[in-house]
């Protein structure tokens, strides 16, 4: 099939600096984290408000691509899931999927929270939530 | 920032002709419509089983890519606001997102709904929902 290219449109800066730190979900300890736009891309950010549900999308830029099954949470004790069933950050597109609240907007960056995603993850999409908790 | 290459794992195939055709989310009309895995990616779909809840990360192929601003939901009386503050097709990297049930799997396929994406979009990446509504 055709390949697809993407230009990160932000950056995570994250005092979380290796996956060994990072929970596996955003609510099992996940850290605030700032969004820093490119300079090309900030102006989507018009509307965007303190308190406001976003849902993050990133490039787990640190996961592996070539697995199609892994045991569920990296624990050897379940048995081998294909990666489609389960929320693995291993995966052919691994793209990470974050629900976050927007704690602060200053030009250009975004304070959100809580995130999994470790500092210097690429942010390939930025979207306003539906619901609460999706 | 670096440039992310992604190879689609599947492709819609859906009665949903075009954009003309499909509601603005999958709960306000959207289709059931079949995944077709890639051959080499019918490995990941181990474990997905009729009636979990998925959540589809498409590649809306047809959106424009060179929008920052839009009218919400297309509709002129509403004030311009950021892509990212909106559900908007058009964005920089246009990822749909799409909250589905399975209702049936067969060897590398999927039937999935509602789904609001039209026929032939390229799949990038799917995972079980964490929520029933996620």
């Amino acid at each position: 099939m055709t390949e697809i290219l993407m230009e990160p449109i932000a950056r995570l800066a994250s005092e979380l600096r290796s996956t060994l730190d990072a929970p596996k979900q955003g609510d099992e300890g996940g850290a605030d984290a700032w969004l820093e736009f490119a300079p090309g891309y900030a102006e989507g950010l018009t509307g965007v408000r303190t308190g406001d549900s976003l849902v993050i999308l990133t490039w787990l830029h640190e996961a592996r691509r070539d697995f199609l099954t892994v045991h569920p949470r990296g624990d050897a004790n379940l048995p081998m899931k294909g990666v489609f069933a389960t929320r693995s950050p291993h995966r052919p597109n691994p793209i990470g999927l974050h629900s976050v609240q927007v704690l602060d907007v200053v030009q250009g960056r975004l304070k959100v929270g809580p995130i999994e995603a470790i500092d210097g993850t690429p942010v390939l999409d930025v979207k306003i939530s539906l619901r609460s908790d999706e």
